[in-house]
């Protein structure tokens, strides 16, 4: 009988594997309450050969470059620490589907956490090896309390770029963890031989909250603000990452941006600001910083860029080098 | 009518590019005493085909590879945000013209801000992007408030190393700036394409002293002693280049400076810091740093070690590797 | 006459070269006790051509490639600045020379500071250029009140990473000293062209304590404590660059442990550090990482997995690739 005296109103979550055994989880209250005397136990549990089934989700872009999201779908009855996971990226699919031009492919699977993607490794790894420049695993977006970074094993990959731009100009308060705190499944997608590009997003990490693996994490921890802020970090991290790109000026000294209709006729601030974003994008597009590395030259967020950048190729003024 | 309400006394400067529309700039003071009525406006000016004039000198040296300065003459009724550098540079010029032996020939530029420095690329970017080392962008360099460094947009270029080491070691109180922070011609000598390897070294900076493009920029603005420190800082930054050069020791392990008469006879405090200043020089030239590198490794001004170069030299204990 | 005024009691060491004088070192008590006249001078020595004798061992390993030790031999009169050395490394060589397994070879030296390690050098640059992968320099191991790292010229070779892994495990109050603060042999192994991954291991620097070239750097200076200290120092060095070699999983994902045996079957405290060290093990060892490299990762010192790594090798699943 597995209780926990010190939150005597939560049920641990506790689990056993590949030794025939078991036990009861309960309440320490309950526990407390229970008679001296000889009990029946009955469990409704058959032990037979299975299958491991998994969800996944390809969704076809322009190029064969793939975006990787992964989230894990073994104990859904925890509702940070699992069920927030496939919630949020089911949300992510349905937009992604929506969307008329992606440039990325996306491959999305459901899996259980470890056994689930090591198998799926083992079916997919030499075409996600060719393909992923971006992976995301998805854990932990449910509750309001914190953003969590956690690298892949490499540390500077994409992944890792795009994720800390993200959080460090949306949520700037956000914990960093590091490689040695893992313990989903980029253990597996960074594990040597695979090493996949592969960080974790997310809301509170588990191990780090008081009700992590007990009946406590539970609905009540969640709420509609956690997970819309997980899902909005995530969101922003792919629409960065369609928009990256190595980009170029074509004209050799600052353009004349008047006689290309690109100088705003008033002087209010907010113009002023216009025009020297867009002289400093102007100034840093080389062709060999992406985007991302040039908002991050210009200490701003890549996505305040978009707009201008578009005008700016629609003036000749840029060119993509590399996407 | 263009006038300063918080600065009564100062007559604005304000321009207006590209576009026929004029506009009188007057003190606050005087634009309070102007009676209500009707003015007869008198604009003794015209609007006709130019050209666009600039000073050029070639000073040439012993080497074909450049060391290049450019200033900008386009308001010169402002002192410290103009008339310093064309005077600060005039002078340079006088010095380096004086020079029997100039190692690197010397490009100096007079010309109006922007379009001058934009005309000028255009007409010579080739043979500068072949032979430039080092450049400088002269202005604000005649008041006696502050030291000011503003990178080129690499940020690690040879005229960055040797000006971050001059005012490093000549005023370790000097203010760097980003290169986000630009606003002269390293705009053009610097953007993607150009690449020119220019910094600007300034006294306080255009847009950080409250007379900044007003009538008070004026001759009590500036001082000799604030136009001989911006004097001096740039030729210290010559004479350091003049000098670096990748030297090599001539012999393993550390000579005997005694039999060679390198070593001092009287033990003074003096001395032994000259041994020291020696041995270090022996120790760190090894062919591949160059002079300012080894200075910076030492942790001293790299003009304290030229007359031991000499005198290493002399002795055959120095030879150059690259220069 | 040579004495120290403000340390009445000490015999300061005053030393001489390349010129013929003599002198007289005593206590500046003794010197005050001197009554006034005239003193005969007999000095018993005399001056002809010798040679320079020194200790060399040699002890083959598995490879040629060789860990250096030197340490020299010129005033043994001083207890922590000089026979601490060659007593601290009498005893490794000993401990060495016990050893049935060796992988390195061993090349220990005992000469005259300066000129030893030159001469030394010319008769066995080659070899060493072409073996030596770490060295030490041995002087001032004997006292107990600090523990000190005085750097190779380059900085960064491996016998710098051993020495900081192992000093800031176990004495992470070490004092760091820069190689501008360098003043035995290492000025001769580092020097341009000589260029050997040479670094001192002392306890209290040379130059950084009152009795140092007195007759106060005596017997009393020094203790077992201390002198042991610096054999324990340098004999973790040994142990770790004995063990260091660039491994390799070699299994693509996390390896079931419990099947191999290798999961601990009680949950203790102490056996999930294991599995956790295990798990580590396995996801920084990637081919490209020495050792030395992983431990850094993993912040834990290198000997906590030397069994481990046994372990792991014993059941296929690290493979060495590069030792």
């Amino acid at each position: 009988m597995y209780s926990l005296p010190e939150q005597p109103e939560a049920i641990p979550y506790v689990t056993s594997y590949y030794e025939e055994r078991w036990g009861f989880c309960l309440t320490d209250n309950c526990r407390k309450k229970l008679k001296p005397g000889q009990y029946h136990v009955f469990i409704d549990s058959s032990l037979t050969d299975g299958s491991l089934t998994y969800g996944e989700l390809i969704l076809p872009g322009k190029t064969e470059k793939e975006i990787f999201f992964s989230t894990y779908i073994c104990h859904p009855s925890l509702a940070n620490n699992e069920l927030s996971g496939p919630a949020v990226l089911t949300f992510l699919a349905k937009w992604l589907t929506s969307l008329e031009n992606r440039r990325y492919t996306y491959r999305i699977i459901f899996i259980p956490e470890t056994i689930g993607s090591i198998v799926y490794l083992s079916n997919n790894l030499q075409a996600m090896k060719e393909n992923v420049v971006a992976g995301f695993n998805v854990t932990c977006v449910g509750d309001n309390r914190a953003y969590s970074y956690l690298p892949s094993r490499r540390g500077n990959t994409l992944a890792d770029r795009v994720t800390l731009h993200v959080l460090k100009n949306l949520h700037p308060d956000f914990v960093q963890y590091s490689y040695l705190d893992r313990g989903s499944d980029e253990r597996q997608y960074c594990s040597p031989g695979v090493d996949l590009p592969v960080v974790s997003v997310m809301r509170t990490k588990y191990g780090c909250y008081p009700e992590y693996h007990t009946s406590l994490d539970n609905l009540d921890l969640i709420s509609p603000e956690g997970l819309s802020g997980g899902y909005s970090v995530l969101k922003k991290c792919i629409e960065c990452l369609e928009r990256n790109e190595k980009l170029a000026v074509t004209v050799l000294c600052e353009p004349q941006l008047g006689k290309r209709g690109l100088y705003p006729n008033l002087g209010t601030k907010k113009n002023r600001e216009i025009v020297k974003d867009m002289m400093n994008l102007l100034a840093y597009c080389d062709g060999e910083h992406d985007l991302l590395a040039v908002a991050e030259l210009i200490q701003k967020p890549v996505w305040e860029f978009f707009d201008l950048v578009d005008q700016l190729k629609q003036h000749q003024l840029l060119r993509v080098v590399e996407s």
